[in-house]
């Protein structure tokens, strides 16, 4: 019987990601396997590369966000609704697959994202502990694993251009507490900075600008809600705030999201906002470098609110499924990812992640 | 007719404050005058006098927040509860006696302490518009000026000692939107940290630390409700930390509130928060320097909120006389200011302030 | 010199209103006059000419939300963001003309529309005191009153359209405190409704159920946004439900947004939203009976936000006509208002209003 | 080998509870044994008795909060913080020991009272699972249950005394939303409304009053903090609306915490709280009857919230425990509880519970 699978495995930071064969695991009641059919190269993975994380035990399987059919089920799997799961059903599952519910992170803070025993799909287990990566022909689901039913108008090719910054992106707006008719700055236009922009547009906000490069990404951007981009690499701060505070009488951006990993952006983002709004730090997932801020200037003054945004929880994982159902018509989440690389590819996908040179790498490891 | 009244004037900054007479006017329907019993000399008087504020009309009559009796009335004039005010009411005034209630900042945003055309007593109007200011033996109220009458059971010294520090503070408590059990730390035991640290206390912190100097600072902050004190100057900010983590079973404080002013408090304070916590930055209120944030690790990994808070609100005004009736029995606000200086004493009062040889210098125009 | 105008006053309860002719006003500074292009005749219209109301100062020129060119300036008058506004501009108005700014509801409580010494046009002023309601060829905009430039895009008629409904959903939009995805019950399909039901719509809402009749409301609530509707007179109370918890995998509705004014709809929203969810009401403008409602079953077990929803802020009007202006689009408020109504036929119009034969009747006092 | 320990087991509703003899059961590995000090009886176990809850699996060991001394200790067990705990460790536990984590419930709305799978101790286990209830000499902690090691400052009987009510109290007041100075009527003085009270005053409340009967409860509101008390069968609802009124210049209370179980009290609830405030529902475990309420009056005009808050999480536990090492000085919890009952003495403490002759029936089953 076809009892093994294709993933590609990272041995360690720097060296060269390898195609290694695995034994299909047996399953265990409340279990499931996932046949690939799209993972994704984010930004994360490229960290995992440099070393940038701590604690991972390569080798790993990379790969968290991924989507596909639904091979095996073993006893009765549900979904977070109570319904039935099935071989065959297409499927995606929430990357976090063990929070302990019992930390004060997880009960008294309510910040689950910092639960110490956290564990994520493609990042925290070890390849010798099995198929927990989506740069593999199939994924192991676990029992507990939150798993869904894609919604028929949901492509696979949505749902991972969407990928884990659709689902960051969620968790952003709903830190940004945006008000009907609110101006949003969105800086960066990679796949957080897009997701972004798009749901601050369908949230409500009276305005969207996408500060970021190269200019496809930022055509990308207007196809995905933008009012209005401007080009990071052809104006200077200067003219951004000046442009920002003529579309808002003055004022500045009620909200500013950044999601760029510059220190410089950071910075700006302080700026470009109006007194009393909120910047939301999402793009500093490894540390990019100091930022200089003037305390009286930049915050005290202004009253600001500046909130950190780590991680996504169940509700945005849900939360992302239903805004590609219910908007996936209007915002084009399928552009986000490139063609896909096979999984003997994998290599150049991760240089082609690592050089920026696509917004956001695909891998179709039965291709 | 006793038609004259002796107020302190600050001609310049950096110049001598001087003694001059001027005379009391006629009231219009709605107004009323209040005989001094005390002024502050608060950090304010000192950024004034260094003129490190902008826009100030000098020569101006400092001292914002004053109380005494209300001297003269005239016409019908309320409290925000709608009861009649009368002569001989020991009474207390909101200092910031206009803002537009049209723009944007008052309408839209909800954050009239950054209303352009706020008007503030003893810092926004010329000495040659009138006696606006507490620094003289008379202050008068114009029509629309919030006048509170001084409940029987807070004397003149324990309000003029919570004075502006109280009403900050109680923004500040606002803004941190404290649980019950919370450890607060609180940086900087000058008026405001030593309010804050009392409010906190009695609003259902579980731990109120407060960081500061001099000792006998640190041992007023005991008084007003701190379970520990750390001495900024014995100590090195590891040390701190250590003690912060030791006491929050390794997290850090839920709530770091910034009364420091120093951009190394505001710095440090980044580290001494939990995970998902709060800082509170309200120290600020001129620019003291630059402080180096690192984006990553000290707000999107910590999913953080910063939140500045500038000003206070009538609200604040109002509930801070709540504070001073309910909690003036367990908290000693009347420590905080010094023995009183009179009129002709003013540049030693502001020396005093200037050096923090006092934790707060007290004026009484009429010694 | 054209110094007379036409004005509809309502003399009394059920008195027929009358058309008088008034003089125009000599202009304060910061005043201003605006040539009426449309009023409307809303809800309150009709309970004012039933006398349930208290407190109104018969007779009065009803007509609060209204729109036209200004028509005289004297002096400088600006808008909330400090553009000045010139004869000869296309404008509304905020109605609330006066709140004190000064009781415990404008400052501490932060519910202005609770202000004891709140003034509305067309409902608080006596015609005795002028030109205040829009029935009438031209409102006397005293100084103070709150006006905005009508943007280009907004038409006179999709203004008059959202009216004053649009301005209570836009707070009650605020109040519901929407999340991206949630499923929005809106119960009624009146001025009010169908606004809420958009504005739930371009906010993020996932699924947007209108319940309401007769047919051609619903119909045109689908133009407005709603994904489905149901005819409250061709289903029954436990149809609803079924439907509701069919839509919502078995759940309820996130937010139910009452809009219907019938003790019935309140009581049947109880049962519609989900656990843990949040209803607002904001229909029940006057008393329209009591409803049974049980703390177990409804709130309590459910753990339930129920909200009420009171008039509007200034915020409220501005981002109206901002939504006007970035959605009018793709939501035809124009659609919400008849064919106007001259003067003369001002009491039709109200009959019209009394009996919901149309949605909205418009007033147009120059035809 | 002492195998056995007695329990109490309820074998249906209105049945006699009968003492019997339970096997010690071995222990998984992360489980405990708690030897009972304290149990209680609280209205939850009068509910139980008359069969009012649905669902529960008769036979049952009641007692769903209990404190003793952890017996047996299997593996590493550890309290939320990862501290270990060890045999002779005063202990208590959350009662609910397990919500599943996975469902709408739990993971999108963020309301895990509320989660299907929710299980409690002496509520939904059967007695034929095993010591899964406080009426016995030892409860069984099964893996996963969250255990927090008692302070040294906090007695068995202050534990006790407050019990599932001082948690009950301490989600309320996070659902009031307490604002410093706030005026609080506390409606009921049995378990939860005492502890109400309590966290009201030492979270920061102006005024506390408390609204309930006999007198000997009243008398212990007052040791417990309130400033003022009134006696329920001795004032009409005119009385107490015109009392809280007096005390509020007019407005009526910021907030209302229902803690009485009465449709009566729900109503009169409504009447006692201004305009804008708030109503937290907490009283209504089962189901009292109906309320009538006027949705114009009551709500909306009043621009009211009103809160159902249901049952209580891990950190309501927790910030239990921490008020009761904080606050136990000033506040006395141990006063509560009566004198404990013994096992064989179960019966007449729910006769006692259900007649409400004592404020909570206490129970040492080693007596």
């Amino acid at each position: 019987m076809s009892a093994t699978v294709l993933a590609a495995v990272m041995p360690a930071p720097l060296a060269a990601v390898e195609i290694r064969e695995f034994r299909e695991p047996d399953l265990p009641r409340g279990s499931a396997m996932l046949r690939t059919s799209f993972a994704e190269v984010c930004g994360t993975d490229v960290h995992l590369w440099h070393g940038r994380l701590s604690g991972v035990p390569y080798p790993i399987i990379p790969g968290h966000v991924t989507t596909g059919v639904l091979d095996r089920v073993r006893g009765e799997v549900t979904d977070s609704a109570g319904r039935e799961l099935r071989e065959g059903d297409r499927a995606a599952f929430f990357d976090v697959h063990r929070t302990c519910g019992r930390c004060l992170a997880c009960t008294v803070d309510r910040t689950p994202t910092r639960c110490p025993s956290r564990r994520v799909y493609g990042i925290t287990d070890s390849a010798a502990d099995g198929l927990f990566g989506g740069w593999a022909q199939k994924v192991y689901l676990e029992p507990g694993v939150i798993i869904a039913r894609l919604p028929d108008a949901v492509s696979f090719e949505a749902f991972i251009g969407g990928g884990c910054g659709l689902q960051t992106a969620v968790h952003i707006i709903e830190r940004s507490r945006l008000a009907l008719g609110d101006t949003v700055v969105v800086q960066g236009a990679g796949a957080v900075g897009l997701s972004a922009a798009a749901l601050a547009r369908v949230s409500g906000a009276g305005l969207v600008i996408v500060i970021g490069a190269p200019a496809s990404r930022l055509e990308l951007a207007r196809k995905m809600g933008a009012d209005e981009v401007v080009d990071l690499d052809r104006t200077t701060a200067g003219e951004r705030l000046t442009l920002v505070r003529d579309r808002t009488r003055g004022r500045g951006a009620d909200v500013v999201i950044e999601a760029a990993g510059s220190p410089r952006a950071f910075e700006e983002g302080l700026e470009l906002v109006r007194d009393g709004g909120a910047c939301v730090i999402a793009g500093h997932y490894t540390n990019a470098g100091d930022s200089t801020v003037n305390a009286h200037r930049h915050i005290n003054r202004k009253h600001l609110d500046i909130r950190g945004c780590w991680g996504s929880e169940v509700r945005h994982f849900l939360a992302a499924l239903a805004a590609l159902e219910r908007h996936g018509g209007e915002v084009p989440w399928q552009l986000i990812g490139s063609t896909p690389y096979a999984l003997a590819e994998i290599n150049d996908a991760l240089a082609a992640a690592e050089a920026m040179t696509v917004t956001k790498a695909l891998v179709d490891p039965w291709s």
